[in-house]
């Protein structure tokens, strides 16, 4: 298909299309009638659906999409490789947060957590980082101790478990890398959108701002 | 504190300061001196801690963080109304999602799944709607279909059951309300980081590509 059809397929305007082709993130068109014509198939369209689901559902920037694109592109064949590639650009979003305050203490806590848990972890994996700043704003704003985070590494622990036993140990095909992509940047999402679900439940059940009970 | 200290002590230039001013999302400062100098106190400091942690911890927009401020401001005392505010405005990050095909019938499959796990909530809830781009994104990509979300579903309201019993029914401070929105924010950040090492882990465990078993 040409790069109008692309593009009412897609549900996306040309430029952006282009900026992808661009940057890198979408491989080129094939050339046709001596290179006047440029023409795109099936896989450009899955490409962009999963560039989509990256940035808005998963709330990636472009560098992460790049590093996940030239992951797939790559065509390793291991899972685990895939799976840790995009577990460090989620968890390298959030790398912009100031050192706060205390900073020191608050990651000797979190590896003093993730040893007490015999969690085997990178002492550089961005995933430590994350959660000492998160630590850190938790015990300012709302006095909440690490000790606390004990049931959310228990719940965090049992879904991983489940689902990398549902994932296969090597790639076949790229339709089974974008699974693999999709599943972990997306059952985080939904995991969020649950969480919300269940407090309006429970706001709801107690008396909250909807007015259902005044 | 004039606005140099103010900078200086929350860790950000005076231009976002200003920027902040401007948008109402901080209290302008006490005018001294027949309103040639303005003094800043701990409140904005605090106000400013807030903001970066809703932003860059929390992912939310100013529009949301808006939301949230206003209803701070706005005082009022029910810790459900403040907690029902927030839970919005986090859930409204991604409207920006399109539609997806057949999306008629993946919302029908989530308010299946919502009817049958019993939880009382809006037919307009955005976390409703969230929820339905991500299962049609995890049908599409991976072929996760939604009975799997149910393990999910469950730990989400067993974490958010815990966390509302250990929230007081009324706000009785700013600081109050501060704690329920960081705790709110945060504590989501916390699991997903969690998420990220626990993923990390079993990764590690099978060797995965940070090279400990070649």
């Amino acid at each position: 298909m040409r790069i109008g059809e692309l593009s009412h397929r897609a549900e996306l305007p040309i430029p952006t299309i282009k900026f992808y082709l661009r940057e890198g993130l979408l491989p080129p068109g094939r050339s046709v009638r001596e290179g006047r014509q440029l023409y795109y198939d099936e896989r450009h369209l899955s490409r962009l659906a999963l560039i989509r689901t990256l940035t808005v559902l998963g709330g990636m920037s472009l560098a992460s999409v790049r590093t996940v694109v030239r992951a797939l592109d790559d065509g390793g064949t291991r899972t685990a490789d895939l799976s840790a590639v995009i577990n460090d650009a989620m968890a390298t979003e959030d790398t912009g947060v100031p050192a706060v305050v205390g900073n020191r203490d608050v990651a000797a806590r979190v590896d003093a957590l993730v040893d007490h848990l015999g969690w085997r972890v990178d002492p550089d994996s961005p995933g430590r980082h994350t959660l000492a700043r998160v630590l850190a704003a938790l015990e300012q704003h709302a006095g909440v101790e690490v000790g606390a985070l004990m049931p959310y590494a228990a719940m965090a622990m049992s879904l991983s478990t489940m689902e990398a036993a549902g994932l296969p140990p090597r790639l076949e095909s790229e339709a089974d890398a974008v699974a693999v992509v999709a599943q972990i940047v997306l059952l985080d999402a939904a995991l969020l959108a649950l969480r919300r679900l269940a407090r309006e439940h429970l706001g709801q059940a107690g008396g909250s701002g909807r007015g259902e009970r005044p």
